[in-house]
């Protein structure tokens, strides 16, 4: 199903919702030599059962990897575990996945809930490109083609339609998480600003929005499956050209305004 | 030469740069009844001189008020003062002004520039207007006339095109302040939201980029003067309707793309 060809892929979030669907369909494709590294907050707990049950269905395809967005030692400690594993070859393609909602609006939203959600939707994600740089780094230069994209080198933001500054006005009576959506207009910049940054590097980046999924951050009233939201993130980035780069775009291929 | 004619006013950041040459022309000109609430996090220190030697030229318009948008307690405290020394009347009009720059990139920023600008750009001014929102409410209240207008009821955010994710991947190599436009992006989303939640009670909000001005945040390269950037804002916040509630516009008037 995906047309992603990266050899050796990081996902963040993978122990459930869209992360764990999106290592599934990626270990089942039929691209030789995958690596995938799975990486989760709590690997050998409770909540990274169904991740554990996929690794023994793909034991030389999956990695599990500890890492905790919001604890900059953890994201240093896991990006030397990949290293070491990944030896001479790079990391092709990064999906920062992970991610928290919070509700609130400007009279309920606590301050502990505007720090939380930015800890880990804005700072996680920051410093896990800067340790991850250096294996992206080596993968676009490894690979001995010219221009960007997903199966040599890149970095996938999985934003959301609710860090569109002009889209979410609309959607805020029916979605009030002002902390959510403050945080990721926050992530929505760094991912513009960390395509400038990799560009010279020949690294692609942009935002993705995965549509509304029935997950346990979108909750159960969300019209779409993980499966089809995966399918179609797959299919965009995939098909994605120098043309998105710094780009943000939804899981059929529209593009979204900032 | 500034068309507002809202009568209570508060400023944040009020003891330098914008903050302070705002405070000194609304205190310049010729509205009667007018009374400002210049708040600066550091009344009796050295920064704060020039805005104490404005107080001594105009004794009963401008009242200090201690307010540290990094400090919940603070802010609440504001509040409480401004509020007593209010009475009946209500707040016309709130300037978000204050905020700070952190200079740094995906390589560079530190977690802490990070949860700083975070802390004093966007969740100050959340507090700010959520404490302050009851005052605002009252003088929508008591305009009797309907509609809004920024001498009715107005939250004026003071953000920057730093924070516009479309334009700012332009400006990267000549300013390369990632922390500080995360944080306005996030502070541009925070906008929005609070225009949309506010509407009901006919409070009146946007964001405002003031230019680039030689201010101890602009810095020494700036082209514009503290007096010419505040002139033209104040001329901009004057004229405003309900067409550009929750818009972003430049001190000329002209919109900015989110």
């Amino acid at each position: 199903m995906a047309a992603v060809k990266a050899c050796n892929i990081l996902i963040t979030g993978a122990n459930r919702g869209l992360g764990l669907e999106t290592v599934k369909q990626l270990s089942e494709d039929s691209c030789p030599k995958r690596r995938i590294f799975a990486t989760c907050r709590d690997p050998d707990g409770p909540k990274s059962e169904a991740l554990r049950e996929l690794v023994k269905k793909h034991p030389s395809v999956i990695t599990i990897i500890r890492l905790d967005a919001d604890d900059p030692c953890s994201i240093k400690e896991s990006a030397k575990k990949v290293g070491s594993l990944l030896g001479n070859s790079g990391l092709n393609l990064l999906v920062n996945n992970a991610g928290i909602v919070a509700r609130g609006t400007i009279q309920t939203s606590s301050v502990e809930d505007m720090k939380h959600t930015f800890s880990t939707n804005v700072i996680g994600p920051l410093l896990i490109i800067k340790e991850f740089l250096p294996y992206l780094q080596t993968a676009a230069k490894a690979s001995g083609t010219p221009g960007m994209s997903c199966n040599k080198a890149a970095v996938i933001n999985i934003s959301t339609v609710g860090g569109s500054i002009s889209t979410m006005p609309s959607l805020y009576d029916q979605f009030p998480v002002l902390p959510y959506c403050v945080s990721k207009a926050g992530f929505n910049m760094l991912t513009v600003l960390a395509a400038e940054e990799l560009k010279a590097d020949e690294i692609f980046c942009m935002a993705l929005h995965p549509g509304w999924v029935k997950t346990e951050l979108g909750g159960e009233k969300a019209p779409l499956e993980p499966k089809e939201s995966v399918e179609g993130m797959l299919r965009v980035i995939g098909s994605l050209t120098e043309q998105q780069h710094g780009g943000f775009m939804d899981y059929t291929g529209n593009t979204i305004p900032w």
